[in-house]
């Protein structure tokens, strides 16, 4: 098996994690020289053993002597319920460590930096991406301090979200709909503008395939300062409305994060999506693209601050999947802005000294 | 072997044929009760045999009674150069008759009801949207009397095509940039209107990875009333550029059909993409997507005179490939305008006796 292989065990045994509390979920493979895999352990939550040394505590004395040991999360450096694991690793003899994402923790990073100084060989960065994904509310609170953000809209190819008299049922199938509700069932808290009740009045909550309430519901955030009708749907929501009553979204997200969100889906409408984009405020995209063309004023995104190429707003697609007649694209804002690329050399034109003439 | 592989087979020697041409390019295989092939044939163009009646000429006299003739075009009716197939293929006794796509022909249509009456079996539609995309300028051709029309635009996620000052060097990559030259190559003429040529300046060549002109290159037209600088890059194209000096789109493609273009690609930019949408003048759409967000005032695609949501312009997608970071889409104007979408189920509100909420 290759360490990926390893890697994704070790990723299943994370999620046998508990997927709430401030630990993150984290799993581990002890495997010998030969491959085989000695023992296995996973994080089960605040003042119980990490990962890695849940697993070392299944070998006997010397069992992890000359191993790997394979673990979803760097081995943390810190004194704190426990004790540190990269020191835990250190001390059972394993030769070799594989980790997947970096550990973002002030206190409890280093764990790399220090398995090294020990002799140990470190291989970071396996299986990176699918990690990130798993951690990335955790991830999100550890390095920024608050919480995951999705941008969510549904447009057409053209990037329209309605008609121009503000008709938009539907534009996206049963299936990229459905699939929404999912996401609104794995969030923490839905956040809408004032101006999406006012227009559309939603009901915020997260259903099924016959229209039921599925079993987990997102607490549903109306952001701005106009006033909400006392009958809006919003109110009938399971669990009580939160209003911000600001335009400051790093006011809005530190006070979400305050309240234990650690996971949040922005829906809407334009005027928010566009002020979190502007904001930076965005880890995750989720892009419904219906096969259809409207035209018009009703954009998805309006002015995100963008006035020259150079400071176009990269992205990463992650995932592109077909949902019925739709596609639902996932990204990611692409790890840093890239310098603005080189173009490429200079077409030589049908006759010499002429200027080049562009994406001509 | 099924009738689909027999098609494929079918469709591979039709593409012997010859590219250009008023005869559409056609293949045929005949095929025995027990799934031998017996023959092949195809169509060479002008004054040549049908690709039936090809296939039928290499087989002794009775080789193909009770056989099965698997054919990419409906068999014609039609007494031109040639006898209809549709006779050949009945006094041959095949048994039964396979095609993909119906012939559209005013003159030559009625192949298959011909074949009926005779007691012949008629299999239709087999790999009909490949044999479509194959056969899609003869095609259009023959329905509409004018040529097979791509538009082409390179967007943001959100629709834009460059930034607030127009600058858009570049939003797409090296891979999409080159799929489009090959897309330009495999086209009889470029068209974009004189704001493009104002703006941008184009050379509109088929160019090669190293900026090598192509072999074949497409002839550059330009539509509109603005008047064109002497040195604009366009008037270096190995082909003379066309000049149609008007915005009534019909009259542009009406003219080009005249002069014998059966595969035009709209580039742009968005005013005349725009106005070809509006105008329903587009048979194929080759979009493509590059994960960046721009915001802003230039729309790839503005108002094409959708004001409410049931007027909307539903597409079919056919493709969606990945070249490098970007996608590109390849899609078509659904078969007819569905009548608007029934909506799902209303959604049991949280309390009763409320008003529906919008993909709430």
């Amino acid at each position: 098996m290759t360490w990926e292989a390893h890697m994704r065990t070790a990723l299943e045994l994370a999620a046998n994690g508990p997927a709430t509390g401030v630990n993150p979920r984290v799993g581990c493979v002890i495997v010998a020289d030969d491959g085989r895999v000695l023992s296995e352990g996973w994080h089960r939550g605040v003042g119980t053993p990490h990962a890695e040394v849940d697993a070392l505590s299944r070998l006997p004395e010397g069992g992890a002597r000359g191993a790997t040991a394979v673990v979803t999360l760097e081995p943390c450096n810190h004194w704190g319920h426990t004790g540190p694991c990269s020191e835990a690793l250190i001390t059972a003899g394993v030769a070799r460590v594989v980790y997947a994402v970096a550990d973002p923790g002030q206190h409890s990073s280093g764990g790399a930096d220090r398995l090294r100084e020990a002799g140990v060989e470190v291989v970071p960065g396996v299986l990176a991406d699918e990690v990130e994904h798993f951690l990335d509310d955790w991830l999100t609170a550890a390095r920024l301090g608050r919480p995951h953000i999705t941008v969510k809209w549904a447009a057409s190819l053209d990037g329209r979200t309605a008609a121009a008299d503000g008709t938009s049922r539907w534009i996206t199938g049963a299936a990229a709909r459905q699939r929404v509700h999912e996401q609104r069932e794995a969030s923490d808290a839905i956040v809408v503008g004032t101006g999406t009740v006012l227009t559309d009045d939603p009901s915020l909550t997260a259903r099924g395939d016959a229209g039921e309430l599925m079993g987990t519901q997102p607490t549903p955030v109306v952001v701005g300062t106009r006033a909400v009708p006392n009958d809006a749907a919003v109110f009938r929501h399971p669990n009580p409305v939160i209003f911000e009553g600001t335009h400051d979204l790093e006011a809005v997200v530190a006070d979400l994060h305050q309240r234990g969100f650690r996971r949040v889906y922005v829906e809407g409408g334009p005027t928010l999506a566009t002020a979190f984009v502007a904001a930076g405020l965005v880890d995750e995209y989720a892009i419904y693209v219906a096969p259809t063309l409207l035209g018009g004023p009703q954009h998805a995104i309006g002015d995100i601050g963008v006035t020259t190429i150079a400071e176009q707003r990269r992205l990463r697609i992650l995932d592109i999947e077909r949902l019925g007649q739709d596609l639902y694209i996932r990204a990611v804002p692409a790890a840093e802005v890239p310098a603005p690329q080189v173009p490429a050399p200079e077409v030589p034109a049908a006759e010499p000294g002429t200027a080049p003439a562009k994406e001509s």
